[in-house]
């Protein structure tokens, strides 16, 4: 056996930002130098950030990548690092025209690649293979497909690597990491957060370091960008599937682990190859799809290190499920303000339960000095919305000011005759008026409260309260709100919401004695119905055959079909289910089909 | 030779009406057989509508696709068209479970698909080969791949089918219908309008039929979809490559076609088969990829009709580029308003050029009597603003009616302190709150007014101006505006708009004298930089290369890239260039990458 202090690079890196990326990636690799890890490995794209969407089609970007990867390389050798490898993802492209298929333009087709760097030098380079198409994954439209598997010679142990994708899929470079051999499987991913997703995580990495007949370590980006939320979560697994290493989720961590690997000695024989050389490949078929990996292998230095006594490996604890959703909703809101250069934020407060879990979130994300709130009481309003609203205020210490819309509301009116609905938006679209005045004026982001209930049925106005740049609870369905809400209350400290706020019935006060149950069925009875409708997909037959009431199903799928067009002109926010109201579900505005049929 | 009588249909199908969609098949079968046709052709996905993004990815939408097939053949054979053989696109599924490579649901994978109805059933299916997944198309994401090359024959002629983008790409079924023998083959297609591409069309057609060595019949949808228009252009060639019928574009057309086709002594010989029956096919490689395509035979008749007289091919006469531009932007607004139900439209006319040619497609879209206008002159508008907007109402006979905004925007003003940029977008704010009030209240589709270059810039106000469902010039530059709108006014009858609003300079009267060049450089120089950067991709290197002004290429490209999120706001409209700002444009938000760095 030989040891090997490994060190994962659970890192932010933000989209188009090489050289901040860059920066940081010198930054922790000292980090890791600092503590006398043998080889750090960074997320998926790490050098371009992750999605980076069309960015990826324009040849501009991705010499940028190159040469970014190129400077990185001989920058960590010119400061003293040269000599620690480091596996990286960027972006890379085929030599050739872009021939596979698609009638694309000119110039090497895009490669979600990875890289080793060492001795001031990219040293091997290789790309993803299995490229995901599906939900929030668009990767066919932007990447050629790697075929190869390379190995480096590190310390006596044999390291593979393969990314993100090809360890969910069957096939491909994975597959045949157990009949190249390897001591160590390294993956660099961008595997965004969804709620549930880390127990899947963990059983499938154990799964595949059985099969791959070795250890395997899983490092994912954190961060969030635009509506993905990367949590973290990486980790280690022996040969044998069972856990060495976690880091904490939704926070950056450098995760140094000392392994204990199947040396040379113990692995087939290769042939003798002078350090630092490669060895041309032999093609290889994967024995569960059809195409043919290409094992690539390079030393870097063949003798193990001296024996060592390792660290305690850390294994962080476990979240519960709703501290999980809460530190990803502030992660969310954190980076977006931050990433898009944002100092503040702005947001109507009604003392109703969405507006005050938002400014809550907002508070703990970027600081309650950093939220301003506005209070824009009218004429149905009633008395403890204010008063919830300001006590909410008092509670975190928010910058807050009132400003009654009724006058307004009357200047309209006097030019503009308006009944029903109409007469209700327009209150709400005044509202979202003065906080845009607002935001234009001292450059806060504004934030929409609305929750993924109203935002499914359409129970929102359009430049009303949707109107701002990001939407902090667009994905937790109203049930969940109130159990956030109350899991923040139950945290350590003062409960920062009013109580009132969770405990009245809801309404949008838009008319005298409104209430929400006037136009929606109960919340404990719409959500479950929203859930299997627009996360699991559920068909009409389907959905009554699982127990919801035929005519709410009939009613409900109609609001859900028709607020279609009202949801494309929503801000963006943070997804943590399956179908959040975004990239992952792609509808046709015009379109007769409607499930409630 | 056999004689053959083919008619195109060239028909507008709705996305998701199958009830709708199906008696549109069953009538237009109906009118070709009253023309002696013996074989009719659909376009792609004509049953389903096209696209239909991810309602494909819906069982129960799949389902409803496969029993709409089956329930629209008896149909026909019912009412006594199951004599001529139909062949029509329609959304099918794979036997067995999603296991192409994408970690999806059970269940088969949809296939983009064709159908050959006759004698009340469907007697042949096959499916697309090809499925792209670049620009605006993402088929990898919907669909498993077809690998088949159904051939029927037909009064002894042998007709192969193949769809869309099987035509534009190298390989798949189209490359072995040569091999095969064919005597014609006809493409379902749903290929989207964009300017110029009839050239490209009609010579790759002539290619492709030179290659397979069969005469072609390539027919295509005709219809707005969200975006997307789709222009017909259906059209015929021979073996040769020879323009034999063209269908008139953007309206929807029979094209009936007599052709001579090589009968069977002429083609390589076959086994004897019994009238009706499938021959198990022959595997055969595709010359020019690494697929395989199995040539599936059916024979429906294998005499050739008795001679008859041929009437006359049409060829309709080629529109010029601003005709071809205009048509495509009324129909693309006229489908809009009626596929999703609205009545009418409303829109706010500022005397200025951009408001007036919406005006004017909208009248021609839909009738002048259908289109509600407001005029909201501010403090700031100016005594010809308010005159040629009316002059316009005039000429077209529109329903208008004068908001004046001071008093609103007062009330604003007296509960908040606004400068500069807030105090402008504040106007346009009251306008579009205005126009979204009496749409609620009357039920009129918003149009907004905005164009190409404005958008690309930012020159316009997220929920003020940009606040609309619909943007029917969202696509055309600044200075195609004006070209469009001499060119209307050129056409028979009194011209449309009038003169000042041409010849005048563009402002957005939002403080006293605003000038565009007081933000934005002369459009002619503006317009072929925003071409170069958006519809062409090009970095900031190749533009200064293409000799645009290296400060202005910085400056623009700042504004473009940080315009992004209020274009993600921004609403649907008509697409005409190869980079709308819609779905064929993906960028994060969230993004530090400038090409103006």
């Amino acid at each position: 056996m030989a040891q090997l202090r490994i060190a994962l690079a659970q890192t932010n890196p933000v989209v188009g930002d090489f050289t901040g990326n860059a920066d940081k990636l010198v930054e922790w690799t000292r980090r890791a130098a600092e503590r006398d890890a043998h080889l750090v490995v960074f997320p998926e794209l790490f050098l371009t950030g992750y999605p980076a969407e069309d960015l990826v089609l324009r040849s501009s970007f991705v010499e940028a990548s190159r040469s970014a990867l190129t400077a990185v390389a001989a920058r960590l050798a010119a400061e003293g690092l040269g000599g620690l490898p480091v596996v990286v993802g960027y972006l890379d492209r085929t030599d050739g025209d872009r021939t596979d298929g698609d009638r694309a333009d000119g110039g090497g087709k895009p490669l979600n690649a990875a890289a080793v760097l060492h001795g001031g030098e990219a040293v091997m380079r290789s790309a993803k293979h299995h490229l995901p198409n599906y939900g929030v994954f668009d990767e066919h439209r932007y990447f050629a497909r790697g075929n190869r598997l390379p190995i480096f010679r590190l310390h006596g142990v044999d390291v593979a690597i393969a990314i993100c994708e090809d360890l969910w899929q069957e096939g491909g470079p994975v597959s045949v990491v157990a009949e190249a051999g390897a001591g160590l499987l390294v993956v660099p991913n961008g595997s965004p957060y969804e709620t549930d997703k880390d127990d899947v995580r963990l059983e499938l990495c154990a799964r595949r370091a059985r099969e791959a007949g070795c250890a395997l370590a899983y490092v994912n980006m954190v961060g969030g960008q635009d509506e993905l939320i990367f949590d973290g979560d990486s980790l280690i697994v022996d040969a044998r599937g069972e856990l060495v290493a976690r880091a904490r989720r939704f926070e950056e961590e450098l995760l140094v682990t000392d392994l204990d690997l199947p040396a040379l000695p113990e692995l087939p024989a290769l042939p003798a190859l002078p350090e630092g050389a490669a060895e041309p490949g032999d093609p290889r078929m994967g024995p569960r799809d059809d195409s043919e990996i290409t094992v690539e292998r390079l030393v870097l230095s063949a003798a193990p290190v001296e024996p060592y006594r390792p660290e305690p490996p850390l294994i962080a604890e476990r979240l519960d499920d709703l501290a999980e959703i809460y530190q990803a909703l502030v992660l969310g809101l954190r980076d977006y303000v931050a990433k898009n250069g944002f100092r503040s934020v702005i947001l109507g407060l009604s003392g109703g339960i969405d507006s005050a879990l938002t400014a809550t979130i907002a508070a703990d994300a970027i600081g309650p000095s950093r939220i301003h709130v506005v209070l824009m009481p009218s004429r149905y309003s009633s008395d403890h919305s204010l008063a919830d609203a300001e006590e909410l205020v008092r509670r975190q210490g928010l910058n807050a000011r009132v400003i009654p819309i009724a006058d307004i509301v009357t200047a309209f009116e006097k030019e503009i005759d308006l009944s029903g609905l109409a007469a209700e938006n327009l209150q709400a679209r005044v509202r979202g008026m003065l906080l845009m005045s607002l935001s234009n004026e001292h450059g806060h982001l504004v934030l929409t409260t609305g929750n993924k209930s109203e935002l499914a049925v359409g129970y929102s106005t359009l430049y009303g309260d949707s109107a701002g740049g990001y939407a902090p609870i667009k994905d937790v369905l109203k049930s969940l709100v109130w159990k956030l809400a109350e899991w923040r209350n139950a945290q350590p400290g003062d409960p920062p919401i009013p109580e009132n706020s969770i405990t009245k019935e809801p309404s949008a006060e838009l008319r005298p004695d409104q209430r929400d149950t006037d136009s929606l069925p109960a919340y404990d009875v719409l959500d479950p119905l929203l859930r299997d409708y627009v996360e699991r997909d559920m068909g009409r037959d389907e959905l009554v055959a699982a127990g919801h009431d035929p005519e709410l199903v009939a009613r409900i799928l109609r609001l859900v079909d028709l607020a279609e067009y009202k949801r494309r002109q929503y801000p963006p926010g943070p997804k943590i289910t399956s179908k959040n109201f975004g990239r992952d579900r792609r509808l046709p505005i015009t379109n007769r089909w409607r499930e409630s049929r």
